[in-house]
């Protein structure tokens, strides 16, 4: 079926492995004339591309150079499906050669095997992260359309290997590696980050997505709410494991009285429902987080089986990040400005 | 757009508002020959109608008698839509007459009013809670699809009002109102209630939904994620403000090496992923929570404005239960069982 | 699947069996704000409703009242899902009975079976024609959205049992039983009617829908251009077995220079395209011809076999008319308007 | 929205302009473990290519090189989307640019142009008839499912310029340029080929498509019959301006004691239905018909306007065929293979 579209109005289907011929997306529903061209989508590319200099870094060298193969015509989208291909240059299978009947602990190896009767061991096959690029290329364009509204999407890491980020001063501190708004938090994340890699060992955190601008109308009762897509956008991503909106957990241990958000001639009081009221838009800043595992492939060793049953001990040796933050965060930006996106557009049929 | 619609191959379709004639749900795509009763839906209905005899409940007496307008015969589904009807029966509107030009805090009057331009002010119209026994009943007949996997889902309150349930006998605790599974917790939770009504104020907590003995192989890349759709599921509830699976927000916080379930033989040994791995379910519990946020309509004041932009305090006096838990427990089982069954029914598409 | 389901932006979703407790339709994606009365969707249904006093019709006498069931508000449409529900009230299943075991003619019956491996034999179930009054309600709402466009939608009966309509004058000639724009061609289709009931027997025809006044631009590359949205439509009623838009079968025997509409400062030329080119309106009349089979319920007995294989005769007795034609043109209408709103709201999108 | 994709279980999403950087598919549904190289899909792209050698075709010289990007491994399918990409080579844009200013009358210039407000003029940019190539890539991997049922398809020319085929024998007259399964008229056709030409003109035809061997219970009540799905996929193809199932047209003049098929132990004693009741197989030949117009590209001057309202006259210079008929054939096949393949699919959930 249809498992690898996502979006009514502004629609992607995705395509590709972690080491096949390439990945990309085709766009439909985008509206004509916008201004697209390869640059903009490379831009938002670079950010995710594997291989920059910073600790958390794997050694695979992508290129990701985003090509436009269909839907615009002199740098303006046409209203036709955009695709955008990304080829694989870098793939090297032969790391993986050895593990290929093994079932890597908290990969998708076993699940894939058990719902097709096969898999692609190379890389993860589709459940690889270098399936998100894809979605980055995607969110380019999304955000294209929000741009005509003066939308603006930012992540940032909040939390990071159990140390929290107290400050959230948006003008300052994002241009750090870790995207993390807390100078403080940040030399103690980079200290965690050393400590784990020398253990063979990776880490997790959250990540916190706010779309600042947004207009109040957005999303559909019941099941289309904005707050269900986007945790669904958020929770399609492989390491994400919680999606919250605003409060969120901390709504459940709050009173009414003291989550409602009250509403005065200059707006709401707080913003505890993140922006989102019966799952419409409000008008206040959207606010998600996302909870983001330890990516999985460690050298320390541990016990799996093979594809006989077989009990054995494994040791990712391929070419891995220490943690999926912060390459994850322009996917969780990506994924939000496609959800966002969609229902801009939606919204215009009740209009 | 489809906004009311959920699922690709078990396809529920709901409609209706609060105080209108009534709700209900077209089911597409559920396999003809299945012996369907309207007590099979009616026992379901039943767990989250108002008016029950505890402490949190509201007032409004509904029987929600749910008839099953069509696709059966005999009482067996024939694979035609099967449509069931809830007709409202206790609307009784005057109460939201008097505000009806007031957006309550924490409510979708505001963004439905932003949305639309106009909206149905009686007792929510289509953010009401009570859309969600379509769910419900929709969920019944999902259930009958598990039935035949030996598939059983089960609801409990994990913490109330800040209260947590430490114990999870699975066998002993269930039948206590607030289907918690600690005792000592639920006296604890009993006390909270009583003070919280004193105050005319409301509360939330966290409801955990585990899915026993499910096929592995469920869940599609790479949108629709087992653990996406049900974040989908959960999120799409109106008071739910979070969902995580398994670990959830304490995976963020783990190494790798902790973090990643080891396989043995005899499967694995931990449940971090909370059954989904890559987005595909392995065969172990799938285990999630949702946060549920305390219900918004509390008698004591808040500051709102009305539909003129004037600024006045409110005090929803309808007929309100204290919280959403334990009612919403049927609704997040029952979209659990919708997502499942659909996606049981997908992967027969890769056999 | 979603097989009950029409339209992406203006979607439909209808349920019911001929003989079970009602028939209806959930309509998503109205926009708020349009004055919709029980009244607007009864006048629609009254056009196609049984025991109408004329020669071609059956005895079952169903009022066919439409109850609108949610999604309006003070006569206003609100955004949200609206669902109009008919009641079966004349459902005799006697006279299906005798012939529960048997596979009827040209009937569903045996594919039916095929298919699900149950049938509700009553009165042909869901294949049922009573299926398309569903869809005349649903086409009530869409025209309302057409109505803001001017578009007007007509249709008449070129074809009916060979005898051809030769005179097209708009203005006069619609206010026959037959919708038969040609009133020498009518008194010859009279003749036929009575001959053909004489003999037991049933005859088809061809109705012609035309759509005066669409704006250009509708209908979307390259699956749902407008003409295989209107095909679908159209060969999705039971009795119809081809669609034709413009010149349709003629333009295969025309060369391109007379087949091409020229184009000038006043307009085309020509309509030879039914006004579509390349699955878009041109702004031209959108023209389209549905080819109706004869009804295969007759008395005159045929072979068949029953559920056995035992091979038998059988002479349908049910209540049941002479001719799809002219029941069948509200049901063509209300078809057309429904792909009709579903591209106005869809062109939306591009603006 | 999602107008470029097709099917609901076997998914096809194209992509892609005559001039653009290339063309291709996203195949989402086609189940693991299938047998699919790049030589099975060219082997079907070889049959549309342009260039071949014969009085009807163009002269653009289109490799057509299908590369499958991404879901095989191995030459096995894997479950997850099939890409497969087919880039332009010989886009020679020059021809148009003369004429980028100018509606090509019987073409999507003007409607494009009215819809998106921007277009893309070479080669008729998406409404090419270059992108069908891509569904005969989608179509090919539909026949290896097809295959596993031993269904079969068949497409022939049964007329041309107003010559009918009146001999069909299936075994004998298929190897010629023009797929005509009678060799008299044939020879009619040849000559009439020639004489069109001569006069810088085209011509039209219709081309019969027919399903050996479908088991019984394909298509679902009531908008997603199987023939309104053949329908709207046949009547997706450009040149098409009808579509007939069974007797067709024909139905429409017979009485039901003519019409409908009666029934023995030995199957239906005639084929009037095409294999359809009800919108359900029922185990005999699936028979659809396609009306083709002539392609509107001729040398002969025709009345347009330009993009300024001004009146012209234009001669269409490219690289044309005379007719659609035979290139079209396997563009039918395809179609008709992806939907029987979307069917077969989706019956596997009443199993």
């Amino acid at each position: 079926m249809t498992g690898s579209s996502f979006g009514k109005a502004f629609n992607i289907s995705t395509f590709g492995e972690s080491h096949g011929k390439g990945i990309g997306v085709i766009i439909q529903g985008c509206p004509p004339g916008l201004i697209l061209t390869k640059d903009i989508i490379q831009k938002e590319l670079d950010k995710r591309k594997p291989g920059k200099k910073n600790s958390l870094s794997s050694k695979r060298k992508e290129p990701d150079t985003a090509v436009i193969m269909s839907g615009t015509f002199n740098n303006k989208t046409t209203g036709t499906p955009i695709m955008i291909l990304i080829e694989n240059k870098d793939a090297d299978s032969s790391a993986y050669f050895q593990n290929k009947d093994l079932f890597r602990p908290g990969h998708g190896d076993i699940t894939y095997f058990a719902k097709y009767g096969i898999r692609d061991y190379r890389g993860g096959g589709r459940a690889s992260a270098r399936e998100t690029a894809a979605r980055v290329a995607a969110g380019a364009v999304a955000q294209i359309i929000l741009d005509d509204y003066d939308i603006r999407i930012q992540t940032y890491t909040i939390e990071f290997g159990s140390i929290k980020a107290h400050n959230f001063d948006f003008n300052e501190n994002f241009t750090n590696f870790l995207e993390c708004p807390d100078n403080n938090a940040l030399k103690k994340m980079e200290e965690k980050i050393k400590l784990v890699k020398k253990q063979g060992d990776s880490i997790g955190g959250v990540v916190e997505i706010r779309v600042f601008n947004p207009p109040a109308g957005l999303g559909e009762p019941v099941f289309d709410k904005l707050d269900a897509d986007i945790a669904k956008a958020l929770m399609s991503i492989g390491s994400v494991k919680g999606v919250e909106i605003g409060a969120g957990y901390q709504a459940s241990q709050l009173k009414g009285s003291e989550n409602n958000d009250q509403i005065t001639n200059n707006g709401f009081l707080t913003n505890n429902s993140g922006g989102i009221l019966a799952g419409i838009s409000n008008g206040d800043d959207i606010i998600a987080r996302a909870f983001i595992k330890p990516i999985p492939s460690i050298t320390k060793p541990l016990k799996t089986i093979d594809i006989t049953g077989r009990e054995v001990e494994i040791s990712t040796k391929g070419r891995h990040d220490v943690s999926a933050i912060p390459r994850i965060n322009p996917v969780c930006k990506a994924m939000m400005a496609i959800t966002i996106a969609d229902h801009l557009l939606r919204q215009k049929l009740n209009q």
